[in-house]
């Protein structure tokens, strides 16, 4: 068994903070279930890197993050550090294009004692996953900076592309994500989630769904409209399961479901592709409140959980998959408890004494 | 005084049901407030009269259309008749990109007793208007079916456009909107949605709302990325007023903001452009309950109440908007004396129960 190798990015402002505490859990966790202790490549990147150095991820870095077995981003992103036309730094979306990190898993779930949006006692049942599509669609005219269409001062062009290739693999994934989630008692079903009845892309997006549900017939599917499907995540959350859509759709819908749980503070990510994945907290970088324990490190140390269980599978080590289970059994028990009780959602505990709190909670979720 | 013209498309499903109960009350209102009575011209279009006559509107229809003082139009697809590709015949969009009907207004409004999704309390004071741009951006690819580039069967790309005609027409509007709400004793700000942050076209679209806000200097402004404004509308709602965004985002979050308030059976809408106006209901034709009273028309009467104040401003008759008010008063008075009770919203009234209430409320809102 050898170490799994972690690629980290901590970057802007709370990324700091968060990334911190995750590689804190992480390690606890691994020792925990007698799993390999993952080492640690630390890659400068982000706005501040940018205006220190004037590019935005370290010389060599893309390629460093790449050959590690796995990529762990904090946050990126200052308000007052941009590209002339207004738009942010992101070596995150060059990250995402260059190896391809097609499947963006955000899940969406109610903890026990965490905030709810919605009036409909139901929605305590909200379990569900966004599968974001991670390289095309709208943004592909933003993957590389400088593709959209500028047309001198009257107008801006952008493209959104839907190829066959990378939507096969989307959708097959999202039919073992749902596979899988069945095999855990959830609900284990998939929602095609497009704009079919207007745009041709979106059409295409569907037939394609159509042909690879054609090999997975134990899996239950659905369909909705985009605009539908935000209305119905505020009406019948607790009905869906693995959603899976558009990258600029899934931006939206995702802060949707993290608005309906509690907040962007518990909001996980993975990015997935076929050699590599990228695990980051979906959270912006708060420089405001950085290095004031006050973020909510949970999102991070979720993120954590899913890239240990993405770890245990490629690299074959159950225990990683192990530790990936405690962490989420700490975190669950945690609200189960009123153990955790986040700043941002009017409870009394900062960075610090979340992260204490999970590392504790560790051994107890056996 | 001349009479107002409007040329009515019913279209397809419950279109017909709502549009019948529209024109009853658009002419009650009339009647009572002292207005010219509009005339109506009924053009034929939509899914169903493709299937029967093999065009989707009827000839010279659209142009009857355009020349008419307003547009009213009920509700436009059936499932059964698709394009090729799988998307809905639609004349709807091709009269928006024809006429220019880029400002669609989606109000967003919580009524006394109407049900509420969120918990908090301060959700009874949602009030506010999604800002749909309505004839680009992504629907730049749609308006004209064919524009989107098919790359055999392995991919298919959409364009979305932001053009700075277009923008600032749209964002003058917004402001003029919130000027107009805060007269009202609404809150009166505009904040712009964009995702300046990645896309160049939306730092194009976030500047030229810089541009025209230094005409609306006692207006006030914010902004919020799409995503960021996804999570507020559900975790703050209540502080926003008008939001001003792209095509297909305002397609998303006016779903989603019907949604907050109860369903798409609230969501009024209206589009306008330099030279006309068309009105409608924002949801479908829901053909499986066509002709069976079970239809919230109030979507369409909000809608109709939007005509009446839109004739009363072009066509400089004060009446008019008078009839519009007494539309909307009696709406308002209708849920709050609980004489307004919806299926949709688990009560007992039908298409024509609740046209009947709200005609016979007309007379109380003086
Ligand atoms: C910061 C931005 C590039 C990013 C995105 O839109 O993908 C963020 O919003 C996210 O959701 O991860
Ligand atoms: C049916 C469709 C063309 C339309 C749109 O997306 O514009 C509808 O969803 C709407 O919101 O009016």
């Amino acid at each position: 068994m050898r170490r799994p190798e972690i690629a980290v990015i901590k970057g802007d402002g709370i990324g700091v903070d968060v990334t911190d505490a995750t590689l804190a859990v992480v390690d606890a966790a691994c020792a925990a279930a007698g799993a390999e202790t993952p080492s640690y490549v630390e890659i400068g990147a982000g706005a501040g890197h940018y205006a220190a150095h004037g590019r935005d991820i370290e010389e060599g870095g893309e390629e460093r993050a790449g050959e590690a077995d796995a990529i762990f981003l904090g946050a990126i992103g200052l308000p007052s550090v941009r590209h002339r036309d207004g738009t942010e730094i992101s070596p995150h979306l060059r990250l995402r294009d260059r190896y391809g990190l097609y499947a963006g898993v955000r899940p969406i779930k109610a903890y026990p004692n965490a905030p709810q949006r919605l009036a409909d006692p139901r929605a305590a049942g909200i379990d569900m996953v966004v599968l974001r599509e991670s390289t095309e669609g709208l943004f592909y005219s933003a993957a590389v900076h400088g593709r959209s269409e500028v047309i001198g001062d009257s107008e801006v062009r952008e493209t959104l592309r839907v190829s066959r290739a990378t939507t096969e693999k989307l959708h097959a994934f999202a039919f073992r994500l749902a596979r899988k989630r069945r095999e855990r008692g959830k609900r284990g079903r998939v929602t095609c989630v497009d704009k079919a009845n207007v745009f041709t892309a979106m059409a295409f997006f569907r037939k394609i769904f159509d042909e690879v549900k054609a090999d997975f017939p134990d899996v239950e599917t659905g369909y909705n409209y985009v605009d539908a499907m935000a209305l119905d995540m505020v009406r019948r959350p607790w009905e869906f399961d693995v959603m899976v859509m558009e990258n600029m759709f899934g931006d939206i819908l995702s802060d949707l479901g993290g608005g309906l749980v509690g907040g962007m503070g518990m909001a996980a990510c993975a990015e997935i592709g076929d050699t590599t994945g990228l695990f980051q907290p979906a959270h912006g970088s708060a420089p405001d409140i950085m290095g004031e324990d006050k973020a909510n490190p949970l999102a991070a140390i979720l993120s954590g959980a899913l890239m240990l269980e993405y770890l245990g599978e490629t690299l074959d080590q159950p225990q990683l998959a192990a530790a990936a289970e405690r962490i989420e059994a700490a975190v669950e028990a945690g609200f189960a408890a009123n153990r955790l009780r986040p700043m941002e959602f009017g409870g009394d505990m900062g960075t610090r004494a979340i992260t204490d709190a999970v590392l504790a909670g560790l051994d107890m979720a056996a």
